[in-house]
């Protein structure tokens, strides 16, 4: 038997999800169709709505819905401190642990030659610009630990401190609750290297 | 700092498909507004086209575009066969193993009175007018082997077994390839205790 057309090209469109595959997209859609009418309607509502009226900060870059985000706007955040992020999930991941008060720059990624990803792409070129506002004094890496994470840091550390910029790195080692049984070996050695006097 | 409201809305609507968490949900939304518009735009249409015209087959029940399906209008599938399966992906997974060649009835359900579903709202009522139109001879049982897939099996055997009509259920065992020190220990007693002689 041959799918519907509309069926067919409903589980294709849901593969553009991250991690959603043919059996799962499958599942999804006939779960769409056959019991959540309600929710399909307010999905492909939400979809359209979020696509017309969602861009960039020209300040900081991340997702928002006016010109300049809440977070920039807010007299509350120290201008002198600009944490860099890859995403707009880490910026809300750094808010979420309620342990920084100043502002962000989200890059919308990572430098990845291979993907054809270099300064440009993640717009070194108006991180710069920030840098040199004047107010800020400090900026603080905050992007992954992965091997482009780590380029990425290493490439604006150069490029913030040539402009004669603080930067630091957020700290790397095992996680608050963590036991020296269960993390990896890497992240153990690195917790050694980079130990803190008491 | 609050997420835009329509980025928020399109996290909470992706709630909807099965197995998104609200983590998944968020990565989704980031996927979707920072490197995949045209996927999203796809997807809203694709929702929006799909709720429009999907519909149930007056016939088997399972989704079509039309008012009688494909494959129960085919003059090439015998109609005194007839498979009874919970939902339209059970009915694509057989025909994906090109095992049988009859007609189907989709219950779009199990029975599961706990949830308030009853013969009523597996349609069973249809079930048993389709069964006796005269051309069914035999109805086989491919429901799910769990709780709920064999209470619905056993309900259905007593109904369609009063109009005097063959009923057969499809086979439990182990699986193709599969080894007996893998398999779990209840399937592997209904295995021995359904042995065919050879």
């Amino acid at each position: 038997m041959d799918t519907p057309s509309s069926l067919q090209e409903l589980v294709e469109s849901l593969r553009c999800l991250p991690g959603v595959g043919p059996k799962s997209a499958q599942r999804m859609a006939f779960h769409l169709l056959q019991r959540d009418h309600p929710g399909a309607t307010r999905l492909a509502r939400a979809l359209s709505q979020a696509l017309a009226v969602v861009r960039h900060c020209e300040k900081c870059n991340t997702l928002t819905e006016e010109q300049v985000c809440e977070l920039c706007r807010s007299p509350r955040r120290d201008s002198a401190l600009l944490c860099v992020v890859e995403t707009p999930a880490d910026l809300l991941m750094m808010e979420q642990a309620h342990c920084y008060r100043g502002q962000y720059f989200v890059l919308m990624g990572r430098l990845s030659p291979l993907d054809g990803i270099g300064p440009r792409e993640i717009h070194l070129d108006r991180l710069i610009r920030r840098v040199g506002d004047g107010l800020v004094r400090e900026v603080i890496l905050a992007t992954n630990f992965t091997v482009e994470g780590e380029a990425t840091a290493h490439y604006i550390a150069d490029l913030v401190r040539s402009k004669g910029i603080k930067v630091s790195r957020i700290a790397r080692g095992l996680p608050v609750g963590g036991e020296l049984e269960h993390v990896d070996s890497g992240t153990l050695a690195q917790a050694v290297v980079e130990r803190r006097e008491l």
